[in-house]
């Protein structure tokens, strides 16, 4: 893996699905390149967003292999690799490190709750001891309300002190910016990205690292225009105009929103496609959205 | 699968494991046969206290294999099949299925949430025409402390009437008695399973199953006893004298604090190993859950 401190906005890429809910390597491969083109710093692929907790393995190791074989740089890939099982988790966390990955974005287990600190503390550990090696860039995906297993600040001050040259940074995709700010406070060099946009200057004012947020999928070239000029009123009235817009897609389930909005802006209805638990939205709440996005001056990449 | 509905008590037997956190299939074997010698009806392997969900589907599918390998009948068997993935779930139904096992244990894809009802039925659905098999013994396993994901009765209902081979029962683990007593009386015929031994008398007496508890990894005796002669006032005594001990248990984290039991019946401090994120209970307080259980007149089978 890169040494260098990751940086800017990170796209968590939606995954498409073909008729038999398999991943679509080829659509996947396209949206990625698309989004580099776009202005993207690095794709945060097999996200929350992404679908990967619905993917095996398997499916995850496969859709990666696909993205270097298509020429993808894997410096400009942090794939999630946190599973309920360890086992998984390890195995996924290898094969991004051995990738050439930038970094691994990892989920607590996220079945036991409540859990101890400690149990959390081996787990991570027990990842990072098994690949042992300095190179590998970890950072902690804190979102409570899909694990249900909160990072507190006192384990991620714990796996800093422990492992410096490892845990170097903190995806917080729990909506409370209290968080991202008190943690900011408390490990000031830590690589702390906002899940979300609407905290994007935020983050910045705070001197974080940026955002890995859903929307990219949709509204890149925005996102990353406010990360390049958030400074000054100029930067006010930018990230007035991005949270706008997500706050009109978020009115609706997030990812498969943001798939109908691919979906539109592509013309391809292969796009709509989730794999269960979700569904997709219905005609009328896609037709509400794309009105929704119309009236806050959306427009679509390119 | 066999057709002939399930009843009695069955075990979701611990997972031991070795020093490497490896699972253990030697002492797996041994504690399942002895369950079975204690009057178990059947083995729900890879349930929530057998720490499945901190298996990958590869280490679940080698454990099985070790135990009808050892000549465990698979009709004894119900595993835990369920996974947040939905290829990994229809693998392990598929493999479970195929193995001849008496039924599948499947949880709900547990880490996308809240989801609308019509993605669980699809998910549940996906697995069940997958298979395609009228052999397929479903059962649907409701526990909402850990998947966060509850089962409503309206859920129940639908898959029941379009998949009547298949939908044969549920366990509830809610703890929550309303539930079993609602879904009991809505669907008779439903094979409902208890979470708990604490509400087997309660179960039997509103036409239930039995029990899937995880007590009788250590208990198993006396909790046979109890579904054999539950009626009458000396049942009423029976479930009183098993409730105590569960509940001393239940002060403890469960799953540790019943490999801490087996650890000391059989002297065998292998026992005591968890994956993480679980951790051991320290040692005083595996001192003073053996003095609570000691205290209730608990005494080790055999």
């Amino acid at each position: 893996m890169v040494s260098a401190k990751l940086r800017g906005v990170f796209c968590p890429v939606l995954t498409p699905f073909d008729e038999q809910l398999r991943p679509d390597a080829s659509r996947f491969i396209e949206h990625c390149e698309s989004l580099l083109h776009q202005g993207c710093h690095g794709l945060a692929v097999f996200g929350t967003t992404g679908e990967a907790n619905s993917l095996s393995v398997k499916e995850r190791i496969q859709l990666l292999e696909a993205l270097l074989k298509a020429g993808i740089p894997p410096e400009l890939i942090a794939p999630g690799t946190g599973c309920a099982a360890l086992t998984d988790t390890i195995t996924l966390t290898r094969h991004a490190f051995q990738s050439g990955c930038a970094g691994a974005l990892i989920l607590p287990p996220y079945y036991y709750k409540p859990v101890e600190e400690e149990g959390l503390y081996r787990s991570f550990a027990t990842v990072i001891e098994d690949i042992s090696d300095n190179g590998l860039n970890v950072y902690l995906y804190h979102i409570p309300p899909f694990s249900g297993v909160p990072l507190e600040i006192g384990l991620i001050k714990r796996l800093v002190k422990d492992f410096p040259h490892n845990v170097v940074g903190l995806k917080d995709s729990s909506g409370v910016w209290a968080y991202t700010d008190t943690l900011l406070k408390t490990l000031p060099d830590f690589g702390v990205f906002s899940g979300s946009e609407v905290f994007l200057r935020d983050n910045l004012l705070a001197k974080g690292c940026g955002t890995i947020t859903a929307s990219a999928n949709i509204n890149a070239p925005a996102i990353c225009s406010l990360f390049e000029h958030w400074e000054g009123s100029n930067g006010i009235s930018k990230q007035a105009e991005i949270t706008a817009i997500r706050r009109a897609v978020q009115k609706f389930p997030l990812i498969q929103a943001l798939k109908t909005v691919v979906a539109d802006n592509l013309k391809d209805d292969a796009w709509l496609t989730v794999r269960p638990p979700l569904v997709p939205l219905t005609p009328i709440a896609r037709k509400s959205l794309l009105e929704s996005l119309a009236k806050v001056g959306y427009t679509p990449p390119n």
